[in-house]
């Protein structure tokens, strides 16, 4: 099953069923109102959602409209809890290796993950504003999935069967800002701005054999201004699955529906276990700009790409075998912030 | 004007306006089903509420109820953002010193936060659950405001604006976790589990001469099983103000409405600038089990007193000038967490 939520004047916007070609949409106000609805009820209202999605590949619900993805907001546009982990380890080698750093040993058995913002998120083909590009604007590729409620100590067996949708995730970042805010010792707070979500979210049953141990096993698609800089494999240097991350969120606390849970920046090693190649010499790519600096950096022995500057545009998408999108695309373009209206 | 939230089956509880001396309540279902919606939609809604609050004051207002505290939810049940400052520098120069640790000057001029979770907050008289002792259960008395929407890019005197409604919090740490999870980089996440919030959360107005220049000018009352460790003063050693703490928040990103931003721990110095005393030796205290233990290793080169235990109960509350319970009381045990049911 696919959903989305379709803005408008509302701040939880309007909660539709799409398509599985994402062609086409129906809404629903008579089983949920909003994502955040349907979440809070989801034994009881799942199996009415997934009624009307059958009805709307079979090209017979009533109310089924055109989609426009850029109607649409993030499936969650506002949530009450964001804990993105950092899953993929070669991109925390990665950043580390760059600045001489070692990686501790306890992060191969002890999930990264810090607690994000998730007042407000971004709308998929929404502006990334920020007020200057000395903030050094990044983005990173992600995937991410939301639970139901799922109670402290659960185990990574248990937690499985609470993942009801993933999506995919612009978890953007402003890398400026990371090495004074982390030296505090709290963590990331103005360094992350609010993230995006792909156009739509999925049940795990739509990505089929690719929902592997807990893991997507595709490629995750991204585009900087237009041209292919990542095409990362987002399931084989997942260290932590997704249920082991959320086992980590619950390990001191009880997660309310809705919760969402981040992969981390998808990140593949290269095939000699180094940093992996560029796109332009045949390898997988990046799915953020921290990782070309860093590669460029250990490769070259300096800099070449500037992080993302206003009028940049990044596109990020997953493809299924045959080529179908999956999720819709992510698609943002940076934009001068000028402050409070 | 006072608001609380019944508990009711719904996630979201139900808001009720609450008298000034707290011994009344009335539902408000014609105005605002909830907290949240009537943040989401403050200007409109408040002056409604406002004349409930009027009606309730003077005995007039129909359907109106005697208040149990203990039938009350967190203010808040679950929020979308729960962004914790540390403005008290007298704790975190205590906490540092204690292990020997210098606190960097930038300190007293940028303040420090982190993101806590949002979504499911303890009630004000829930048990505290934990599955160890050995996690070094301890409580922390704050002060926090909710906000309606914040632009990103808010100066500390716009802030002020933006400031809705006030409560007490109960930060609940697990500082025997703490060492570990901040030596990771990515600040803290397992080591904070669900706070909890006083019962009734009131306008500025409430406060009278007692809100001034951004903080509350009374004492913060702490027990610890029915016995007085602290009452220290909110006002004075607040380094960060509520304006200039909601100005960080939003430094990079909006905040939307229903924001809760804390104070972190109350904490005032001796008076000779040292560490304050214990309330048995005729000093205001402290509001955190690791400010009494710091203080012991500090004074008697030992510590103690241990953390929480199961059965332990902790109160907080706070007073005005006549001896008036302004919020309600915190009142939670720690109970024992024996597993997902």
């Amino acid at each position: 099953m696919k959903l989305a939520t379709l803005k408008t004047g509302a701040r939880d916007g309007e909660l539709v069923v799409v398509s599985r070609d994402l062609s086409r949409a129906v809404p629903v106000p008579r089983i949920a109102p909003t994502l955040q609805a349907a979440l809070d009820d989801w034994e009881a209202l799942a199996p009415r959602l997934q009624r009307v999605y059958a009805d709307l590949n079979a090209g017979q619900a009533q109310d089924a409209f055109a989609l426009d993805q850029s109607k649409l907001h993030s499936p969650l546009p506002r949530a009450y809890q964001w804990a993105d982990g950092s899953a993929y380890l070669n991109h925390v080698q990665l950043v580390r290796r760059a600045r001489g750093a070692e990686m501790p040993e306890s992060f191969w058995t002890d999930p990264l993950m810090y607690q994000g913002g998730s007042d407000s998120f971004l709308a998929p083909h929404d502006p990334i504003e920020a007020a200057s590009e000395d903030w050094g604007i990044d983005f990173e590729g992600e995937i991410a999935v939301i639970t139901d409620d799922v109670p402290m100590g659960t185990t990574p067996e248990q937690a499985a069967g609470h993942i009801r949708l993933l999506m995919l995730v612009n978890d953007v970042s402003l890398r400026g800002l990371i090495p004074g805010e982390l030296a505090k010792g709290f963590g990331f707070f103005q360094a992350k701005p609010a993230s995006s979500f792909s156009p739509v979210a999925v049940t795990p049953d739509e990505l089929g054999d690719a929902w592997q141990g807990g893991r997507v096993h595709l490629p995750l698609t991204v585009l900087l201004n237009g041209e292919k800089i990542g095409e990362p494999q987002a399931g084989p240097d997942m260290i932590f699955n997704f249920p082991q991350l959320i086992a980590h969120v619950t390990r001191t606390r009880h997660a309310a529906a809705g919760t969402i849970v981040g992969s981390g920046t998808v990140s593949n090693p290269g095939a000699d276990g180094g940093p992996g190649k560029p796109v332009s010499e045949g390898g997988v790519g990046y799915s953020c700009l921290a990782e070309v600096r860093m590669v460029e950096q250990i490769v070259h022995g300096e800099i070449r790409t500037p992080f993302l500057r206003f009028g940049d545009r990044v596109r990020m998408e997953m493809f299924d075998a045959h080529g179908q999108s999956i999720f819709g695309a992510i698609d943002q373009q940076v934009v001068r912030y000028e402050g409070p209206r």
